[in-house]
C-alpha cells in the first residue's frame, strides 16, 4: 500500500522519486555531490544507522546513480568508495532546487550554505544559473560555502565542508 | 532513527526534506501545481488510501504549503479545497527538476509530459527557462501537456491533463 513503487503514476517525478523518493537518499545523494566517497564517511556524516546507509547505497548502485570505485580486485568495504555516475551528477539541479527551498522557506541554524560559480565567485541564483557569466555551470564548476558558521559537528567530512569546497571533489 | 526529521543535519536541503520528503507529498504538490484542488480528486489521481491523502494534506496545511479554500463557514470535506500558497508554489523548481531528471533517466510509459512557456509555447529547457523568451516563468504561466499518449487512467484530473493545461488553473 505505501510500498517502494508509484505503479499506476506514469509520471517522470513518480518515476524519480522511485529511485530517489525513499527517507535519507536524497541526502546521500548531497553528501556524494559534496565529494564523500567512503561509507564511513557517508555513515559518520548522515549519523544514520549502517544497515539504512549500506541499503540506501546498494540501491543506488544497482539504479546506477552510483558506482563503486576501489583498488582492483580488493572488495573489503574499506576500500570501496562511492562515486556519482553521470546520471548521478544529473541530480545537482534536483539538489539545488531543494537547497534554495529550504534557504528561502525553513529557518534553519545561522547562515545557509551557499554554492558559486568558481570561475567568478558569483553565488548562482535560484535557478542554479551564473549571473555573471550567464551559463548554468555543471555542478563540477561550482564551489560550496557557509561562511562564520559555529562549527557543531566534528566529522571529517563537516570539517572539511567549513571551509569552501569545490562540489565533486573528493573529500 | 527513521523518523520525520533529519535532526543533527543543520542543511537547508533536509530542511526541505522535512516538509515534503515523505511518501507521496511531493506528488500532491505535483497534482496541486497542476491545479488539482478537491479531496476526492487528489485521492482518485493518487489512487492513495484517503487516510494517507489526509495526513499528507493536514501536513502540507501546517507547513504552510497549501492553504484551505472554501465557501466561508462550509467546513465540510467535500466543500473545502487546496491551494498552494506562495511557499507552495516556490516548489516548482523542485517539481520540474524532478521531472527533467526523470524524463534523462527513468523509462516511462510513452512519451513524458512536457512544460512550456505559455506566451510562445516554446518548451522550458532543463533548468526550467524559456530558451526563446530568455526568461525562467513562474509556475502560472507555463502549459503541460502530453502528446499522443494513450489513455490509461479515466479518472477526472487524468482526463483533464490529457489536453494542454495551464498550470495552477483549477481542474
Amino acid at each position: 500500500m505505501l510500498g517502494n513503487t508509484y505503479a499506476g503514476q506514469d509520471c517522470s517525478i513518480a518515476g524519480t522519486l522511485e529511485v530517489v523518493g525513499e527517507r535519507w537518499t536524497l541526502l546521500v545523494v548531497r553528501d556524494a555531490l559534496y565529494g564523500v566517497q567512503r561509507f564511513s564517511d557517508f555513515a559518520e556524516h548522515l549519523d544514520i544507522p549502517r544497515a539504512v546507509l549500506a541499503d540506501r547505497l546498494r540501491k543506488l548502485v544497482e539504479h546506477g546513480v552510483l558506482a563503486r570505485v576501489g583498488p582492483e580486485g580488493d572488495t573489503s568495504r574499506s576500500a570501496v568508495g562511492y562515486e556519482l555516475t553521470e546520471k548521478g551528477r544529473d541530480l545537482w539541479p534536483v539538489v539545488h532546487a531543494l537547497a534554495q527551498w529550504g534557504r528561502q522557506h525553513v529557518s534553519a541554524g545561522g547562515p545557509p550554505r551557499s554554492f558559486a560559480h568558481v570561475t567568478c565567485e558569483t553565488p548562482l541564483d535560484p535557478d542554479g544559473r551564473c549571473p555573471t557569466c550567464q551559463v548554468t555551470p555543471p555542478v563540477e564548476d561550482v564551489i560550496t560555502m557557509r561562511p562564520n558558521v559555529a562549527r557543531r559537528r566534528a566529522d571529517r567530512v563537516s570539517t572539511v565542508l567549513a571551509d569552501p569546497h569545490r562540489m565533486l571533489e573528493p573529500i
